[in-house]
């Protein structure tokens, strides 16, 4: 009846999906009530596009995987730009020429702007590891300012930890960079989806091939057993594509993978605007990390304006989403036992974001659904 | 695995899953990418909710069955009115007090609103065939002019038939309304579900003992022979709700079921407003029967407006949609005869507009799936 069933709509399993369908009959199973994992969007009370699960930009370099999106859907060019509330105004991150003017007084900015020139070639993006180790007492100053004001407090409250434990080594790649370009991204390629992401997926998983099952869990319909895997109440012997987490189809045996979750908490402004890009960061108040208003995303009429305060959380099975993965030593390890116990169940491939426990930007999971879809086609 | 399986996510399929819910484990399947049957909507490029399927105007007298409903949805409300486009005007129907005024010179509209006055009660609705078998010529006179301007050629472009053709005794139920009011419908309940009918009906199957498989016939998953059904290769031993065409369930043994279908063409115009009223017929002129505009239904702010013209169509089996069963001869006795096949099959019920072959208003339908319910559910 199915040659090959795959277990998540979001990218990894959409593409796949569409890729196997052309020649073989899939089962797609979603959990939720609709698809699109986390890339689902929709048209809220307002008649806005709203991400569900926070803002997400599609940036690539890769003109393949460009082309190959483009088949499924038209695009609104769309360039990121992220402001962050530093000392009581809104400045473009990563910090740059214009950041330094907004931020400091004219003569201090032109002595910094000056230091960085005479120090780095223009067009770079500098780690603020760099600034702190140069003999420049003014640039020691900068990476300095930059740490505490836009990163430090941003990554205590987004990972819940204290300034003594943060990552020197991820701290280091902070950059500034040598120029006046305030976007977030710089690939080639920037852009949403014109009608969304789950428009999008729609269209990439409506094959004749593909039979959909919503609000179904992979373990309602499936049973592991003795290396054997048993699909409605009969054995299956085709191919399985498992887009979720390891820990969980396997009952947590080997102990939780970790993660860090967001509230995502949507408010509803009584204004046509209410903030001067999409994202704006609140590094050093409050406890959301930043403010997400999509009429900046998708451009849309409404005399209202829906923004996102993302407040993170501990991640709770079962009761919060996964977002982040924390890769503690324990959970690096259960990793590895769940991926050695998938050896037992040959038929079984688990790829993406939460099977893989990795952190993947969009184009790395187009990138990476079309590669396994290479590897296993025959 | 599962101890019912319901073919079809329109009004009925929708209920029945939901009710049997409350303690069996229901498969509900969809042949389509989108749930809601003919109820499909969604919000169209112009940020206007459209219905895809023609306009649904939800009405009843029945408040049991507005409760019901109103567990899934919150309500917009509206009631429906109706132009007809008569000698160059766009003027109520049904026929009242207004459009005489508006359609006849002053003393001509006097004389015979008097008429009517004379002879019938304040607030009926009179069918024109009563008009028509009085002794007074100028009700003989509207009786004609109402039959001739908004029901002949309206009916002949609708379902293709010479004048000769048309149905006297259908004739004889057109209206002529003894009143001022405009509305379309007088039911104490109307409305349309404020997000749409698309999203009251996924409220409607979000529980979590409904298993939602799109893109799927029921003969893909399915093979019925020797009075057993099989379902996914095994014998299934469970009830099925079957709301789809008999005649296609049984590959056409006895003949097809006769529809007439409808071209819908949804067009941009770019103004705010396009016409007066949500649907406005076009008894005599044009090959489009009607044209709607949705922006009455669903308000919407928009600096265009999308509207529907309605171009009635042959009806051609995997081409186009059936929407209105032609009761031929031929048709009702294939029909009685698939019913007479189903009895091969007792774990089938035959549910709905389609699978019973037979006009139902949505409040019927509903009122039909709780009824069957109730039959089934021991």
């Amino acid at each position: 009846m199915f040659d090959i069933v795959i277990v998540g709509t979001g990218i990894s399993g959409a593409i796949l999906a569409e890729r196997f369908a052309q020649d073989k009959k899939v089962l797609l199973i979603e959990r939720r009530q609709n698809i699109g994992g986390n890339c689902y969007d929709e048209i809220d009370g307002n008649g806005i596009l709203i991400h569900k699960y926070g803002p997400h930009l599609f940036h690539t370099d890769d003109a393949e995987i460009w082309q190959y999106l483009s088949k499924f859907t038209e695009w609104q060019t769309y360039q990121h730009k992220v402001l962050a509330m530093i000392d009581g105004q809104a400045v473009p991150i990563p910090f740059n020429f214009n950041t330094l003017y907004k931020v400091f007084p004219k003569n201090l900015a032109e002595r910094l702007e000056i230091a960085l020139l005479k120090n780095f070639e223009y067009g770079k993006k500098i780690p603020i590891l760099e600034l702190k180790n140069s003999f420049d007492a003014d640039l020691q100053f900068l990476a300095d300012f930059v740490y505490e004001k836009i990163f430090l407090h941003y990554t205590e409250k987004q990972w819940n930890l204290t300034p003594d434990k943060i990552d020197g080594a991820v701290t280091a790649r902070v950059p500034v960079s040598i120029s006046r370009d305030d976007r977030y991204f710089s690939d080639k390629f920037q852009a949403v989806p014109k009608r969304g992401y789950t428009a999008m997926i729609q269209k990439i998983i409506s094959q004749k091939n593909i039979k959909l099952m919503l609000n179904t869990d992979f373990r309602e319909i499936a049973t592991l057993r003795d290396g054997k895997i048993y699909l409605f109440d009969s054995e299956f012997n085709g191919k399985i594509i498992y887009t979720g987490m390891l820990d969980e189809l396997f009952n947590y045996k080997f102990g939780a993978l970790e993660y860090r979750s967001v509230d995502m908490k949507f408010e509803t402004v009584d204004a046509e605007n209410f903030q001067a890009a999409a994202t704006v960061n609140y590094p050093n108040n409050y406890e959301f990390t930043r403010i997400t208003e999509f009429k900046h995303i998708h451009p849309a009429k409404s005399a209202r304006t829906t923004i996102l305060k993302e407040y993170p959380q501990n991640y709770y099975i079962g009761k919060n989403e996964p977002y982040y993965p924390i890769f503690t030593d324990a959970a690096k390890f259960a990793h590895e036992k769940y991926l050695n116990e998938l050896k037992n169940f040959p038929q079984i491939k688990a790829v993406g974001r939460l099977a893989e426990y990795r952190y993947f930007d969009m184009d790395d999971a187009v990138k990476r659904a079309l590669e396994i879809y290479a590897e296993l086609k025959n």
